[in-house]
């Protein structure tokens, strides 16, 4: 096992990281950047150093500086937390050269996933349901054959896609050529490769995905799912586990797909496998993410599994010591995140000082934060700051578990948006389970209307 | 299901019990002190009134006070939470006669647990394993051939006792008349009454309860053992399930005996039958709390049962949904008091404002307090301001997780004992599992060595 671990992360997940480290008896190193001195990452760390400015290309994008640091302390592994660099496979690289373990699947697995048309052939190859549609168009009046096919609307995707950028809806034969290369000039000056796939554009939706821990001898185990439909401009707001609309049919059946895909690829470490699933009961592959997801914690109360602690595990070269038939999920878990923002001007981000703070507490309520009193909310990061999730017995109890948890939560000092949550817990469609991806938009109508 | 409590309590526990009426859909009324009026309590309750001055004679223990409000604001029941009036017979009694359900057993079974002779005579009767000793004692020299016959060092006590008064530890035949006249009238200045009776004194023992839950048609389970033997006084410090000392097999027995002496009294709610447990695996019964008790999260962490939602249910006349079979220990959780007090000048209570507080987080992590940043710590009541609870998959994991959430507690502008629960957490002896109700005296001595 690691003796020291670097954290190349800030905020919240470094801290859950840093307090896996603890209870593992290794010794922490934490990186900060220049806004970042206060934060409480660099506290609770056995040893903190500064890497650079306050812009995440200074600091905590600084491939050079974190491993120097990493070098220098003599930490054996790196764990990126998400975000950041970790899906960057030439840090992943770097640390292979430095003899440093990342904490996180190969560099290889890491490139064939993040280009999202390989990894649809890949998931595709091992039996796994992509969205209708077609790899990489080479020939526009061919692709668009295959639109008429499969039927409109489509989404044109960049291979090297993200953040949104380089995909384009077409809703008619006669938009698909401007489209096509308007998608693939964006892609082009965005990420240099103005190569495009096209997918059938399937609505309304949910948001299915299932957790994955694979460990270096190819025991793999599907964590069952997490449904996260509500989203806003393709930020994820909560999260639940299991989803109100899978069947234990139906879950089996993804479940016996993730596992098969990862095993087919011969994936290692904690991974997610997205699908989208619609109203018919189908879903199909829409990405693999190769690192810890935000919404871990979801899985983590229902199964009774600490994720980033078999993350760490699994780099060490231990053995999982579960195997599918021992994973149950029990009772629902939901997760809220607490944005420092203000829903009511357009979800405009906000930064300031925390002037009080109470956290809600009591059985089956964990509050992951990096905020405290008095800290200073800085302008550059993610506005994330707390994740408020809940355990209860049944789904309903787990709604009302997390009104009660939302209704105690006192952030004063900035704009948040525990208040929106609220509403949502009461929303009929997530109170029923029928929400699709489309809530945040059909609400947004609703309160214009 | 009731619509309406109150909570005829204070602190930590009247948070816990405010939280799951509201999981429940249950309005709370709070009571406080004019000490009080600032308390977390008073504001997470739906209404809250001050029923009079600091001192608890004036308030909390005000019962026409409490059961004015109760009446004039619709409860149909009062929650008592630990101490205070929960084990108080008249109160129940007043509380049957304004028709206001009383969350716990019948004034007649309080009376019947709280009268110590009566207890030991009724247990003994249901088949439960007690002391070696004798009931009341009327004739001295038949007590002393008694003694002589189960053998020195032995216990008197006073049959009404409680706060460690009336009892006197005797160690040869020729102090056993002085003693008996000594605790006697201790026990009838501090009670009213000098009937005593006598115990063989057990040492070394380990302090061993079990926990059951009744509901109204005779369906009992009992969800096992907490170990509580690290005590200062009396005052349990830390508390943990299961028991590192008990094997599977005790544990059935002492689960048989549980379950079947709450069976044959009659026992409704949740109640705590304490028992001594010898180096040689027997156990004998110590007392019964027919009440919950302040260690009740490790046994929720370890069972998954929500006591205090329960013991509402049970009051409100629902069935039991689960038995015995059911209970499964899962995992190892572990409590550590956080008390306003000062280990380093003879543990005397610290009051005072808190300038700066820093709840740990993370998965199996449950922090109990009433207190925020800014709260003033009164001088009135009892010096506990917080529970720091957490659950691993293994005891040595659960250690590891206290070390590290006692590490990352931080409670400024009061004297606390987090330092000492950290080294408790270090000792060999609680480390290996073998420590004794004697475990604090040992350090002491071995402090002043």
């Amino acid at each position: 096992m690691f003796s020291k671990i670097l954290i190349a992360n800030r905020g919240e997940i470094a801290v859950r990281i840093i307090r896996a480290c603890h209870e593992m008896g290794i010794s922490a190193v934490a990186v900060y950047s220049e806004a970042d001195k206060n934060a409480l990452h660099v506290s609770l760390a056995d040893e903190s150093y500064c890497i650079g400015g306050p812009q995440v290309g200074d600091s905590y994008l600084n491939m050079a500086a974190i491993l120097t640091v990493a070098v220098a302390t003599g930490a054996q592994a790196i764990h990126p937390g998400y975000g950041l660099l970790s899906e960057n496979a030439k840090f992943v690289s770097l640390c292979e050269k430095c003899n440093i373990a990342f904490i996180g699947p190969t560099s290889q697995m890491i490139s064939q996933m993040g280009d999202k048309d390989m990894a649809r052939k890949t998931m595709r190859n091992a039996g796994v349901p992509v969205t209708p549609g077609c790899d990489i168009i080479t020939d526009i009046k061919e692709a668009a054959a295959v639109a008429e096919k499969i039927g409109y609307p489509v989404l044109i995707k960049a291979k090297a896609g993200g953040g949104g950028r380089g995909i384009r809806l077409v809703s008619s034969p006669d938009a698909f050529e401007n489209a096509f290369y308007s998608a693939s000039s964006e892609a082009q000056s965005a990420f240099g490769d103005g190569a495009c796939y096209m997918e059938k554009y399937l609505n309304p939706v949910k948001h299915i995905e299932m957790q994955i821990l694979c460990d270096q001898y190819g025991n793999v185990v599907c964590l069952g799912e997490r449904e996260c439909s509500v989203q806003r401009k393709n930020q994820k707001l909560i999260e639940e586990s299991p989803s109100p609309a899978i069947t234990q049919d139906t879950r089996q059946r993804m479940i016996q797909v993730a596992a098969k895909a990862a095993k087919t690829v011969g994936y290692v470490g904690a991974g997610t496998i997205e699908f989208l699933y619609d109203q018919s009961g189908n879903f199909y592959f829409m990405e693999m993410n190769t690192r810890l997801q935000v919404e871990h914690p979801v899985t983590e109360m229902v199964t009774g599994i600490d994720l980033v602690q078999w993350q760490i595990r699994v780099a060490a070269g231990i053995e999982l010591s579960f195997s599918q038939e021992d994973i149950q999920l029990k009772g629902h878990a939901i997760e809220c995140r607490v944005n420092a923002e203000d829903p009511a001007h357009g979800f405009r981000p906000s930064c300031g000082q925390i002037q009080f703070l109470h956290i809600p507490g009591g059985p089956g309520v964990r509050f992951e934060t990096a905020v405290y009193p008095g800290y200073f909310v800085p302008p550059f990061y993610d506005s994330m700051i707390g994740k408020l999730v809940v355990h209860g017995d049944t789904r309903d109890q787990a709604i009302r578990k997390m009104k009660t948890a939302l209704g105690e939560l006192v952030i004063e000092g900035i704009s948040h948006n525990a208040e929106l949550q609220m509403e949502l817990m009461g929303d009929p469609r997530f109170v029923d389970g029928t929400y699709t991806t489309g809530l945040m938009a059909q609400r947004e109508k609703e309160r214009k209307a």
